[in-house]
């Protein structure tokens, strides 16, 4: 009976897990994961699909089933104690925030869980749903090691004058920096392209992380040296939902007219970015297929806001060799990819039209390119079950 | 007896008046100018210079002289009415906001004020004092040609795609755009290139607006493509008080900390940027001047921002052929310029360190840079003058 690390996933409105098998020599390999989607909505769905796609479980819930994460999580983990063998050797988190203490992944004890939600106003939409899983699994199976793992912590060791803000260094102090977000995703990219892209990895490379959530980081040898989000997962890039970078003075103004904080808070989290512009759908695949003016435009702004916010980024770096599409968008709109790299013509961004059509992993940028420009898939959770072994291996003095 | 125009720039803490003769050709000519400045505190003074920077006028206030921008505004008028040997043809007043309305100068009426105060929520500490002087002048000189010429105007026309926030549409409907600002002084470099650099003029021109305030511009063939500031002066690269590009969820976070709009707004507008994260000062020559770790990253941080900031502009120019540095950092600091140089080298900027440390005015590129880098000081109040004696010229059927 082959040991097997458990990924937890928590959000505001779905529950994901993945379970991965541990093979000799400690290798990972996935094996089934799923999913209770839509969590207080009319229509919640519970999905269970193994390695080849094969549907484990797919059934629509009643509205009460998962009226909130909580219901939720219990359904998961009772579907999970009647499937699984023998409980995990570790249990591995997704959170999204680590504060200034977490510049990597750790076991989780009751003191890490104290500051961890002391974190909470620092992430109010994310970080308690994040941590609710590991109270219940502490529950259900209270030997059991837990491990968080944080969206943070890759950029943790970027220079001050990329983790402040221009306000008064009392807020930094209180926390208010620029800590960076989908650090689980680029750790996996900089580990990727150590051992696929050796040329790559050793040199400048920026990463469009660009999927319903999107940002962009600059990687120097492999490590965090800026990225576009900021204190919140508001900043940087336009999203599915969110806007991006947006002037402090549009949120002095909506105060001025008696918006509350939660209705901004909604607005801003909920109803802007791709959504907000076009009016349409959050969805990048609806937009680029209609032709409407507006989802046009909301296509057009979040293609240039990319293309700016990449050469911004080079400044971080002293110039770029490589350029990495991941996530969603990033490895599934050749559209986007062609857009973004149209208006990075003049850093020497050449996209190979058939490359980036037909390819959904490797090299799609010209042989003579200036800046080499892949496309390479996303592995969040195998970074967090990668994380999570490594840690409970270390804890019985192994190394992996 | 020469005609003379007047030209009027009132923010919150200072009144400040040009006057310029015109002569034959209606070429303009500096004759002295002025300003109250301290208005408000316990030490307001007035300070009237000719155009060889000998003093006029140089004296202390009494704090009630000066207690508020009405008060300080009949003490310039009685000055100005004691001293102008007649009326001025024209008064020039520079104003923030031109809103979606105005893509150039107007002449005053009733209903131009009325629209132009309709625009004050937009630019709540700026609007307002801006049109003062206006109406002290109808009631001091009823028949007197005024002019009014926006920070705005010169971005109007940008591409859909820059003027819009990633938020729902209505509120682009409402106002809520990226207008851009600092437009007067990045018409008067436009036209200096013009004049003087017709090669540079004609292709594509970073100018970095570095003083108090601060923002950059995109211009391709003299034509404002893109700028860093947005729907108010706090967005974009940092300033002496202002933060430039800040997380909206910083926002959120002091709203949830319980500071109120006030309390936010002052912060932001006054008590962030180069003063708040050093804690030491507004003024970039102290900094520069400063041992103190904080006042180094606050030069260090604004230097690294506007770099980045600038080399995401080029992607609205398709890369870039000069860089022109101006306003009151722009103009004076080396040691500024050099910085924000040596993080564009990537991109082919490369100062010449004795041209840099000697010019005032022109060239300070190496020869083979391949970014031209030019320092233009800015002249606002003369375009301002120009746009004033142009309307009253085109109003007598006077094209000039």
């Amino acid at each position: 009976m082959r040991d097997q690390i458990l990924v937890a996933n928590a959000g505001s409105s779905s529950l994901k897990f993945h379970v991965y098998d541990v093979f000799d020599n400690d290798q990972l390999c996935f094996a089934y994961g799923g999913q209770i989607s839509g969590i207080g909505d009319r229509l919640p769905h519970f999905r269970v699909r193994d390695a080849q796609g094969q549907d484990l479980l797919n059934q629509d819930l009643a509205p009460d089933q998962a009226l909130n994460l909580h219901s939720a999580q219990h359904l998961v983990a009772d579907w999970l104690i009647a499937h699984l063998p023998k409980p995990p050797i570790a249990v591995g988190h997704r959170i999204v925030h680590g504060g200034t203490q977490y510049s990597a992944s750790v076991a989780i004890t009751p003191d890490v869980i104290e500051y961890l939600d002391g974190l909470s106003p620092l992430a109010p939409l994310h970080q308690r749903n994040n941590l609710a899983p590991v109270k219940v699994i502490m529950d259900r199976w209270p030997d059991i090691y837990q491990v968080a793992c944080f969206d943070t912590a890759f950029h943790q060791g970027h220079d001050p004058v990329v983790s402040h803000f221009a306000i008064p260094k009392a807020y930094y102090e209180r926390g208010v920096r620029r800590y960076g977000f989908h650090g689980l995703s680029y750790q996996y990219i900089s580990q990727q392209l150590h051992a696929e892209w050796p040329d790559i990895y050793a040199g400048r490379v920026l990463v469009a992380h660009l999927g319903s959530g999107a940002s962009a980081c600059s990687l120097k040898a492999g490590r965090s040296v800026d990225t576009s989000m900021g204190f919140t997962a508001l900043d940087g890039v336009p999203m599915g939902t969110r806007p991006g970078k947006l002037d402090a003075g549009v949120l002095l103004w909506m105060m001025e007219q008696g918006m509350t904080h939660d209705q901004i808070q909604s607005l801003l989290y909920t109803e802007s970015g791709l959504k907000g512009l076009s009016g349409i759908s959050a969805d990048m695949r609806v937009l680029c297929d209609s032709d409407e003016t507006q989802a046009q435009l909301a296509v057009d702004h979040f293609c240039f806001r990319v293309a700016e916010t990449l050469a911004g980024l080079c400044v971080s770096l002293g110039g770029v060799d490589a350029l990495v599409f991941t996530a969603g968008i990033g490895e599934h709109s050749p559209f986007v990819r062609a857009a973004i790299a149209d208006r990075l013509a003049w850093l020497g961004v050449h996209i190979d039209p058939a490359k980036n059509e037909s390819s959904r992993e490797g090299l799609i940028s010209t042989a003579d390119s200036a800046v080499k420009v892949l496309v390479l898939p996303t592995n969040e959770e195998l970074v967090i079950a990668q994380e999570s072994l490594r840690l409970i291996r270390a804890e019985a003095g192994i190394n992996i």
